[in-house]
């Protein structure tokens, strides 16, 4: 059986690539699982950006973890956003409301113009517009930065939606039930401490809504 | 070396249990990192609850995941929050606010009283004080459901905190820098459309606020 098939809740499965690409461009990390050195399971979590069919993430040259998934292990990325509870009438019928997705792959490193968009995209993912605000990366810069890709291709989404549903004895019964969503966090800005005077805030900052 | 060693940025390591407990009693979101039947990574997201010195997470008993971990596989456990976005002057230097753990070990089976009792924390872990507002489990319930817990023994924790930390020549430019921080989403309550006429909304779903 394919890893991307569905053994219960078929009807929260999604094979639709619209809700996997909006679910990636509303959240910002990804939690990496691969099989470290000594052969246990590693999970870490990252910033990961869409870039069209690939997923991007990226680090210091460094980093241990990702000197061991740019090597090309199989990995697995899985992304969820709570957005909410499903309140039924009773613990067991009641769960979150959430998205999650799970892509498989390995990942490879990008380097010259590819690893310069990519860096971009990454950018402004977090800060919409932020690389036209600031320098470019220095070659110093680009030298401690491993940035990888991995294609888009063997993945499946979660959709949890609607109400509880519970069995007609508990709907008759004393229990209040309903959905309680979570909003998009409100975000407060702050100059650095060595901010000079007479410089305004960014754009690419001052429209940042808060990530769930 | 111990795989919960800091390689780099050893300074935002923490070692402090405290620290860990903080954020697993924020996030509801575990990620849960295995090798699947056919020797893969698997990469899966599930809530998870601090009791005490064991993490919980529960499911169906027919989860072929959750069956994979209830045999005691080696697991690694992730869970993070994006707090907010440290805006320095150059992309280089920018980066999320962030917290973030990495909980190694493997999960064993709950029974009765044990099992009983975990259910209670998990429920109100989402929904504080929700199990005094519903029935019991029912037998048919219990049997339905596989309950899972592991010691917090192998852990490591990374806090990212602080100002954007620009050199010299980028403070002297003309880029701004600061701190976004995000704040608690908002939560809004409907009520179920089955719902009876004259049932208040239960006082734990009107307490809950937004998860990040």
């Amino acid at each position: 059986m394919s890893r991307t098939a569905a053994t219960r809740l078929p009807e929260m499965m999604s094979a639709n690539r619209a809700d996997l690409d909006a679910l990636l461009d509303r959240t910002v990390l990804g939690h990496f699982a691969f099989t470290g050195e000594d052969g246990r399971p590693v999970s870490l979590p990252s910033v990961i950006a869409r870039w069209g069919d690939q997923i991007l993430t990226h680090g210091s040259t460094g980093s241990r973890w990702l000197r061991r998934i740019a090597a090309g292990v199989p990995v697995a990325v899985s992304v969820a956003t709570v957005d909410g509870v499903v309140v039924a009438r009773s613990a067991y019928a009641s769960s979150l409301l959430y998205a999650s997705a799970v892509l498989f792959g390995a990942f490879t490193p990008l380097a010259g113009e590819d690893k310069l968009a990519a860096l971009d995209v990454l950018t402004d993912r977090l800060l919409p517009g932020r690389t036209a605000e600031v320098r470019r990366p220095t070659a110093k810069e680009l030298a401690a930065t491993t940035m990888l890709a991995m294609p888009i291709g063997e993945w499946s989404v979660r959709l949890s939606d609607g109400w509880p549903e519970d069995p007609e004895p508990d709907v008759a019964g004393p229990a209040w039930a309903g959905l309680i969503r979570f909003g998009v966090p409100p975000a407060t800005l702050a100059g650095a401490p060595d901010l000079r005077p007479g410089i305004p805030v960014a754009p690419s900052a001052g429209q940042v809504r808060g990530i769930r």
